[in-house]
């Protein structure tokens, strides 16, 4: 049995994870970390949780003397925010996994760039793995001491083009990604534009040509293909609560057929529980609540495009599910431990 | 373990039956009846299923030659469809869970005056225990050989209503139900009424005077009293998928403090581990996809009245997961086996 | 042309104002007041009004300024925030329409009891007329300095009560408002139970027994029965944008018909262009963007019970498309210049 | 006074323009055609209009007799179903707007690729005007018997390449088109795709690579800039009533600056009064209701792209808002007559 904090517990992402680690078989939730909540009970803030959890939040500051009592810490907090109990859970040996976005990018320079901060230990980003599991070696899961949980973008954008630039199917200069999310994308912090009348029966693009998801799917394209890869990523707000939904655009290298690269696809992810490649179009209904990948796409001959479309729940395959994944294959437990939920419809 | 037919498997509150008994550690599915989608796979209709559930529909004449494969059925159709079929299985000594309306009523008449048809079986009538299980004495939901399985607004209402009338805390010539449900009440057919553009943005009353549900509820409470009851009941529907909200008043018989009433509350579910007595009012939201029943209630010393507000997942507690609970007795499982579902929030 | 100046006019019902004013032909919008933002441009804030509207919001210090650059303001505060500016106005001669709440109890006590603060103009609570214009004589409109336009529930509850309680067909001891409102409701302000994700997919009933809205709507019931009338008013939050459905019950004194009841409504609006009496029910989506309120009753011969839906658009009928209709009497223009909105749908 | 006809007035878009129509002041509608609804009020199937439009459907038949009476008639049907009226309107003389898709192709073979049905009446296919009237010239609109009303993805779609693609700022090689609309596109006719538990709280891409209005852009593209365009097209459907949003990537064919391109854009459009250019990217609540299409832009310097955004109401502009103008130009009213709708937020 495994023991766990979670630092950010009180955020959409943050009450997921506990969600998912209160049913999973392994392990112990040892503490639950909350600013804004701090001593809190967690059943007053999530009401859903009456009868079946009952535990206060600590502060940030009691969560640093508790890192001795945890196997592994989940950190879910905005960027930079974490960093400093990272770096000391590092050094005491307690595995981290960072939902947040602050060892997601190799290069210290990145941060300064689109995020607008100084990261204070560029020695950690060295150590992190970014883990899509289905995308990484199991082994540097395993071994590392920290656990970069990519996005919830680029966690769809990655699996539906890694299989076909690994294999050079489309050319990688004309890569556009035209991405939706719902609101929860957008956290639990009040802000006029998360407001119900401000979404509802609306919808916009935001952060275009410099959302913080860019770079992160730069740079793991191009470690996966050795290319210097640029891609345009356009991202959307859609009125639902959960549920990401990424259309995928690139320019067909040569005259493949579609099945020709569905069998791309289905080898790549032929062990990948959680990976759904589809004959039609996935829809964000058939895998909300669950940690699954739907992919499918369609070659247009008119143009020689393919467009590749993907859903995925941003709160699960997107975030907690996808840092439980990781945290299985840390501990070596079985891969789908405590995630194999079919998706809630409707 | 013990084997399964669904009948009526793809509407929602099938396909929720199908949801919870997929996962439920002692049962197995052996069919899934479907008229509108016979011979089709399961998870071409509900594309969630994929990679979980692989398994045909078949119609209804072939699940009468297969009663003798189960040990009980659930059904969950229209009024009056599948009234041979569960003869013919309680002639077999197959135990039947009817999450439809047939066998809700002990009086042959009221099927004429409230469904407009005449029933065929009037004995399996009185066979039927109506079974809301914190409600009703195990013993005889184990013993029967038909459970008539709650509407999802009797459900909600009476969970609020039974333990104060029992007590006489509510003057029963007084009460007025306000029900408001989500859209998954008028099921998955086709109908102008059901559409997207005629739900969003708006709210409606429906059935006001004459909801089908009034004389069930009328028929409990009327047993549970020794009082000859009649209540004003009236829904209407909200543009969500999900969910039941009931609010129901009375005017109280005496000054009883709000201490008081909860204690009732409080002993009548002491054991039950689905309903929660809580002490401000409850949301839809933290009860979503789950089995609970949240019941809240404030007394207005200025009026003399108690409001009663309780809410249920309509799919779930009222339906399916209800459904599951009464199995669970029957077969003499964990009365919560596979139905420990935390609410899923957001 | 009149000169019109709107005090909080970036609030959802300061906006309305705007939008019906903007087209009004006799009006001219001479100042708009934001506090939270003042300077910017109205367009900037609602950038629907891009290329229609080309006007900086001033602040409440500019505004007492230009008082008399003017013939009537709007308006739109939170409780107790324009009761100076107010003052200032009638003093000056300038007519007042206040769509909050300062000026709709006629006892100052009253505004201690619910609202929590101090009335410092006791006098202008003497003057002001609480106005639906439907159900007050029109002499006292016009010659009152200030209107206190009533609050949207209150809209749709006393058009619903009031014929009938006038002639005694309900009980007045008996009656229960079940009420539904859309989120508009709210306001703008930012709050955590505001969000989308709070709302959406939910539903739930707030302030039960002791919600703002009462004491105005127990005041006008008393004086308009010469009785001393307490209601139950229930209010419950749906995820729409706007939108009030109100659910009314009583107890019928006597057996009468529908048809009677009918026209008990038809006569008592029988030249109300905005009041359209139902064979049916109503539906929000009917009202949407309109200043109609739409109203529709059954008579539950089994319990003796009369239930009375009444459906609006809140901030139309049930903020500034009443206020409209008031400043339209006040002004001697066409009652409903302005205000013929078809219902927008969907 | 113009005397007008409307055919197919029953569905969204009909509705829609019984709803500019009956607010116009130069019109008259003279008769509604509905199929589905023939001899109801118009009234009891839109109960918006309750007390504001007294009037009967007729059927198809009918309508042929009626043709004299009229000087316009609009058909919003589905296509190839109103085929032999348009030919005997215009054999009359009676001008026609036709809303649906029956003469927006110049080549009849296009019919049997996109639509499937042999075209009966090549020779009005000649003679239709295919007009967003910020995009032809005047005199072809007032000179024609029979304008295409461009399709509502078209509408924004060509409103946002046009001035672009004209000035070769985009390699028209590179055209992406991803599209997003609300549930009221897919019109109100009764199937499980347009129930509100099947779109709500989620999203889909459909039609990929072989949308029925993929050739009416490109026929238009072609015309504008005399190459031979062909674009990728790729709808999704999100789950509000109302609008669209089009999300159009191009690659830059050289260095231009945001500024040069907004002035591209501020120069065609100088004089069109529903054409709003943004200095920021649109958003569907901003144009809700009202028949404005609002464009912004980014110049992606890292990928040399550019990300056009557009905005419009699908029923507006996309459809009905957009047909009155052009009935407006053909009559010699002012283009704006009865179209001045602020949009309605929220």
């Amino acid at each position: 049995m495994k023991k766990i904090g979670i630092v950010g517990s009180t955020g959409y992402a943050g009450q997921q994870l506990v969600f998912l680690l209160n049913n999973h078989k392994d392990v112990i939730i040892d503490f639950l970390v909350s600013n804004s909540y701090a001593y809190k009970n967690y059943n007053e803030v999530y009401k859903s949780y009456n009868n079946i959890l009952d535990q206060k939040c600590i502060d940030m500051k009691k969560a640093k003397n508790k890192l001795d009592d945890v196997d592994l810490i989940f950190t879910a907090m905005p960027h930079s925010k974490s960093l400093d109990l990272v770096k000391k859970a590092v050094d005491k040996g307690v595995k981290v996994i960072d939902i947040g976005s602050d060892y997601r990018l190799k290069e210290k320079e990145l941060y300064k760039i689109w995020y607008g901060f100084e990261h204070r230990y560029p020695q950690l980003l060295e150590k992190s793995v970014y883990s899509i599991p289905e995308l990484v070696l199991k082994d540097k899961i395993r071994k590392t001491s920290i656990i970069a949980n990519p996005g919830c973008y680029p966690t769809a954008t990655l699996l539906s083009l890694v299989p076909l630039l690994k294999e050079k199917i489309i050319d990688f200069k004309s890569i556009i990604v035209d991405a939706k999310s719902g609101v929860t994308g957008a956290g639990r912090k009040t802000s006029l534009n998360s407001l119900f009348c401000e979404c509802n029966e609306s919808m916009k693009a935001y952060s275009i040509t410099n959302h913080r998801h860019t770079p992160e799917i730069e740079q793991f394209l191009s470690d996966a293909t050795k290319e210097d890869i640029n891609i345009s990523f356009n991202p959307h707000l859609i009125p639902i609560n959960r549920g990401i939904l990424v259309t995928c655009y690139g320019k067909l290298s040569s005259n493949f057929s579609e099945d020709y690269i569905r069998n791309i696809y289905k080898s790549t992810y032929e062990n990948c529980k959680f990976i759904r490649i589809l004959d039609d179009l996935p829809e964000i209904k058939w895998v909300k609540n669950s940690n699954f990948c739907d992919i499918g796409f369609k070659v247009d001959k008119r143009t020689g495009n393919i467009i590749i479309v993907a859903c995925i729940d941003n709160l699960m395959k997107g975030a907690a599910g996808q840092a439980v994944q990781n945290m299985n294959i840390i501990f070596d437990f079985n891969e789908s431990e405590g995630l194999s939920y079919i998706p809630s419809f409707p």
